[in-house]
């Protein structure tokens, strides 16, 4: 990891190149444009050798003097020099924020808003990230943060001009709530761990913090709390970057599986950041429907699917980053006709405590869906 | 606060009373029954005394034997000898978990579950906690939980068999995360605070926390990420206990003005608990439609109101305790006049720290609406 102020002072050079190199276009006389990758699904491809999805060759050019874009290339490099000055005075802002200081900034003369709308300013953003080869977190634009982590780690955050140290062991029943920007000025270090477990609910999280799990199989435990934000997808690609192994651990439904494979390929439509956020080793402990033959007494807990759970499970079975792995093809075909989904909760019918159990069971079998 | 053994022991007494009852019912060969208030909406009032929502007079009985009641009344003794055996062993759940345990615990041998759907099982935990006037957070019921929280306080955690101690003021870009239950085995000592200040959005939450405003103004900030969890409701409540003045900060639309009465008066569907969440005297600070003549910027920050905040205006309108003050009906009036609304974010048009002064501003002038 880059330090904070090599990250804020090489993303500021970026976004001076890139203003020069439309200011140079114009002194040449010629039409001031970028060059994007594109982002729609049809260039969105699946990275065999490093096991993630990501955009492919295909480019687009964004030129200012064409009337149909020379509006949205004006509200683009609005944005950049917004971004610039957002990271000159060492400040944060979502894409809301931006929104309306863009908005503001015309003033009540001019009878043309730059945005009338957020939807307008959004999909720049991301023509923005990817023209500049840059996350949003690095134009200091804060995405949605959600998800909570325990376990033996030191967190390092240099918040403006102070920096405050965090015990992961320390943080007691409510956990560390990781933040939408874990690159920039903060630092991960002393990490007593051999695994990252992550829950994709926060009541199983509670749970296993509660018997003290990652205390006693020495483990960071992280819930995302449903689908993981952009913060703590990037948290966990860190973690397994540092060499630890990532188990998730979701419901065996629809959900269950896009939030595992959201973390493991990264998502088609954030495929422009699998690279940073997609973490390919992690593997699935459960919820599976052969977990029905493993624990019988989970038959009379599974619940009935419903159509998006039907046909999230034939989507999957049609995309080839899946359906290679004849484990997953089985297990859907499984969902498929048994028409039943389980949820992870139901492993705490027996006892709450179950689910230690199960986990423990799961990981010293190595019996991972991959 | 009592202290956690003093709850937990409490609510075991409480409940093995309820079940002592029950049992001297059959040994009197009485029909065994239970009185609860009835929690429908015409039994929700306003208490001008104590200025929140409260449950009326009306109540109901429930009888085992009675065929309509004899199911929905054993479920009800099954919950509670099901929170009596979480509270002995020291264990949280959530109604997800206790609705899967007793699910469970009827086996495969009884074609009969207690429960199929747990929407048969949560309204009898409400049923349960108006009986027995208890909040299920102290029958060890975990809620889920939204919210954060940062300034100079100490919390004293005892989680388990460990005590921790976190630092309000030195939570970094994370805050400390709100847990479901803030009263059982948790405290809150040496606050250093003149105010608490609630922040609807998350993203204003970080703006102030970014810029320290909980420190150069003595504050204690909350966001409650949209409408608040219980627990941070009943936090917002105890530290109002505290003897701190409590000011909300929401955007002016629907949502906005619903957070702020939840917070101030309870809500109707949990008017059961509102006398220990409810926090009938904080103050809404902003952003009001009259805020457009002391901040023309604003002018043309504002958004056309949908259908939603419509009906919520002219439903405040018709509520006693909302019309009993003429701020709140020129505001509404006027967002129903204009048509528009304005969120918090627009306060940072000009810059992105302009909502310190906002706050700063209103808070001195004592510009508030009730």
């Amino acid at each position: 990891m880059q330090n904070d102020e090599d990250q804020s002072e090489k993303t500021k050079k970026i976004l001076t190149e890139f203003g020069k190199m439309l200011v140079q276009d114009i002194f040449s006389e010629k039409n001031p444009s970028f060059n994007t990758p594109v982002r729609s699904r049809s260039n969105v491809m699946f990275d065999n050798s490093k096991g993630l999805l990501k955009l492919g060759d295909s480019e687009e050019t964004h030129s200012f003097i064409n009337t149909s874009q020379s509006k949205s290339f004006m509200q683009t490099v609005a944005i950049a020099a917004k971004c610039y000055s957002f990271i000159k005075q060492n400040q944060h802002a979502t894409i809301r924020d931006l929104f309306y200081q863009l908005k503001y900034s015309l003033g009540e003369e001019i009878d043309e808003n730059i945005f009338n709308e957020q939807s307008e300013s959004n999909p720049l953003i991301e023509d923005l990230e990817v023209a500049l080869k840059l996350r949003r977190e690095q134009l200091n634009l804060n995405a949605n943060r959600k998800g909570v982590l325990v376990g033996d780690i030191r967190i390092i955050d240099k918040f403006g001009d102070e920096t405050v140290e965090i015990d992961g062991s320390k943080t007691g029943r409510s956990g560390w709530a990781i933040p939408s920007d874990v690159d920039n000025d903060i630092k991960f270090e002393d990490i007593h761990a051999d695994y990252v477990l992550v829950v994709e609910k926060d009541a199983l999280w509670y749970r296993l913090n509660e018997d003290k799990f990652w205390k006693k199989e020495n483990a960071i435990i992280i819930s995302p709390m449903g689908q993981a934000a952009r913060g703590t997808r990037r948290l966990i690609r860190k973690l397994s970057d540092k060499g630890l192994p990532v188990y998730v651990f979701n419901d065996c439904d629809a959900w269950g599986w896009y939030i595992y494979w959201t973390i493991k390929t990264g998502s088609i439509n954030l495929a422009y950041i699998s690279e940073d956020v997609a973490t390919p080793s992690a593997k699935f402990i459960g919820v599976t429907m052969s977990d029905l033959e493993k624990y019988p007494f989970l038959k009379n807990l599974t619940m009935r699917t419903n159509d998006m759970d039907i046909k999230k499970a034939q989507e999957m079975l049609n995309y080839p980053w899946i359906n290679r792995y004849p484990e997953w093809v089985k297990e859907l075909k499984l969902v498929l006709s048994m028409k039943k989904k389980l949820e992870q909760n139901s492993l705490e019918g027996p006892k709450l405590s179950f689910v230690d159990e199960y986990i423990n069971d799961k990981i010293n079998k190595k019996d991972f869906l991959p």
